[in-house]
């Protein structure tokens, strides 16, 4: 129902209740693409095991605390952007996001970041933004190298997946930096 | 940051934090028009009095009970709009709305309804929308009465203002009347 | 074990956890007959399917919201009758009741309402009390009427039963007039 | 409004908010009397200083734990009588009172009592009935020795009373001694 | 991994969730023994039912209401020993042990109290320490017996044991006894 | 009352709340030092404002959620060691601590810490252990590089104090690593 608009075609809704049975299907039908890196995925079995995830997402959004949106291109759910958290007293937040097979390769998690750093840092006078990937993620990678994100550093076995760990590269883009780019 | 497109002009965004100065601003240069028919508005003295409140607002959101929010002509705020609570068993909501003076007589808040109208009919499968307004507040009633809204009643001495009861007039619009109207 | 007292016969009294087994076999015995216009009764199919219920009136009662008693003809629960909310702002409440079968026709319901009416206006202050009935429940309607409660309006559709739409009639009568009346 | 019958003279009463200042009237009254025992006692300045200690009684008797009432001859408010809680698991209860100075040498904490153990073990089915009292009150002492409760034993320096400790005496009744004693 | 040291050989360490498969290992082996005089152990039946249990310590333990901890010789587990609940205001707690049978007859109770004693009453700065055993347990009644306890009173039928009820006798020491005693 | 032995001289004490006044005694006296990384420090001005934190700390603890403890050489409190939480899904956890002026120079936290790692490593089974420094704070940074930690990346203006941003340098070791060390 409430949209941030990114651009004509480009927009993220938040997610509520009323949209439990397209994200499942949205889920469902990148079911072996997300799961590789997303290990939340399999746990979600049917449109009704939303439920307490989207609660979960709304309650964060309601505490001041980030938000779990969906990416929308024409209005079509095709990926999902968020942030995990803000740090409020540091005013710095750490971006999440992905994206469903079929949109890749187009810009669209690239175009939606800008437009909400644009926002994180004009309109919410945060500092910083971070991401946050697996170091063997390249396409993840790519978003915030194509931004100008630097990257810090790494987490080192920072991430359990189904049976071992991975580990995590820290990017990031500063207030100053964003504005400068421009 | 997250917002409800009405039109090219007109749209309706979800109150955050950040906007208290905004929110505060816009309550203070209309007090005298808006605690006509609010009481809460005295006790609205800083932005900062705002904070408790818009936590409260988006809890409401975060419950899947309602959610309240700005309405905004070409990005300033000129009013708000709000479901009061969500009566998911009966599948009925109650519509809340204020405007501030200067954006009065151009048919913002019917333009608003109407398109909400749409979202909660088509989207939320809602069945019944209602507009509760004291009887005295002869514009606040031209609203539903210009969408073919009902008058099915009257609650008498409904609401206590400073001083003595309002009559309250109860208005209503049915998902299939709706829907057959256009 | 605390009571409400009526007239020498009839007394209200604050349902416990310790009457569970009464208040299922009541339930049990007039279940055909509740169910017509309680949808809530289908899905208490023992005693202790009333345990979640019996805390949610009693803490309803702590929190100074209403209450929900057994209605006792010589100590036999015969019906149930309460307070759905206290609205203190606006000094208004909703009455809400319920009869067995054996015991209709002997103007329990009424009695019962008449005493609560008193304490409701003189001791709790309270400035209006508002009854909702099924427009086709002809035998709810009839006590509002015999006590001079003002026929208010009429929610269109306000209920859901099962499989369709009930419109609710709504009464209400105002401390000056109950006073008046007497 | 709603009461536990003792006799045709005495009941006992729930309190709820709107007996705050009937309440605090009755304790300013009494207060250099109470205060002996009851620390308490001046921490209560004004009305409105009972209104989270209603609350806190209030959400006891929601939590099935005890209740707090007022003990009332002829309506009018005399002492206070409760239970602090109730031990479901081992079906035992402990019972505290307070008396109006007026009100002493009637009778009335004891026939209170007499009648509430009726209750505590008939209809709620407990097995035993605690009474602690400071050692050196001999008034509240009399009360469990005039209905035949044994004194068990001492809990020496139990109460700290404003600056020194008390030894607690400790009186029960069994069930099976109640109910043979009659 | 927080210990409190009794002397070389014995300590008493507060339980943690990761200690859960060692406490169920300790239960199992002296089930039989513990259930005697314990009705929650028959509830125990694998180490993760333990998980809420020992939430339910470390809340208490959060909330300075007492702890509930495992009584160690050489780092082996051979018992229990915590404090049921703290009366801040009447500076008064009540001791719970229980041991396995192996580590029967050594002193390892009457020391870990010892040592206990010392640091409530010097440290915390509590007046009385209180213990209660059932009437018929006589190896329990030693340990108080034996550090100099008063045998204070009995609460007769206070336990529900399976089938029965068992009387219970308290002890008490107070902090001058204590101090006086050495 | 609860302790984690280091080696004879030094333990790990977790925080309660009659550690208060001994605790601000501490604060107090090494303010100017401790306040020029640490800006709660600063609102932390007699010893009553501990109790909320103490608070906090203790209910982290009760959460499986890490834990805040005094650092005492011989009994005597000389700094403070704790997790900051813990991941227990990516088996990770962050370690903060202090040390006040006199105690500097003996390696006290890194004994601490060492002996720390040993049990977050083999008692809770964590893989990872990080430790977050001010940049340009040279003595907290020396105690991970003495112990083999892994400088792993910069979070820069990580950290807001007073009115700047400070850069954050990570270090991490592993369980791998910690355990082949040695």
């Amino acid at each position: 129902m409430f949209s941030f608009k990114v651009d004509e075609e480009l927009s993220i809704e938040l997610f509520q209740q009323h949209h439990k049975e397209e994200l499942f299907s949205f889920i469902d039908e990148n079911r072996i693409h997300l799961r590789k890196w997303l290990s939340w995925v399999d746990k979600r079995e049917k449109a009704d095991d939303l439920d307490p995830v989207i609660r979960v997402w709304l309650q964060k959004y309601a505490d001041n605390n980030g938000f779990d949106a969906g990416v929308r291109v024409n209005g079509q759910l095709v990926g999902m952007i968020g942030l995990h958290q803000i740090d409020w007293k540091n005013r710095t937040t750490s971006v999440g996001y992905l994206l469903g097979e079929e949109a890749q390769g187009k810009g669209v998690i690239t175009r939606a970041l800008s437009s909400l750093n644009d926002y994180l840092f004009d309109q919410m006078d945060l500092n910083r933004v971070e991401i946050q990937c697996a170091a063997s993620n390249h396409k993840s990678m790519a978003v915030p190298e194509r931004l100008g994100f630097m990257k810090e550093g790494m987490v080192r076995q920072g991430q359990w997946l189904y049976d071992h760990f991975e580990d995590i590269v820290t990017y990031s883009i500063l207030k100053e930096e964003w504005l400068n780019r421009k």
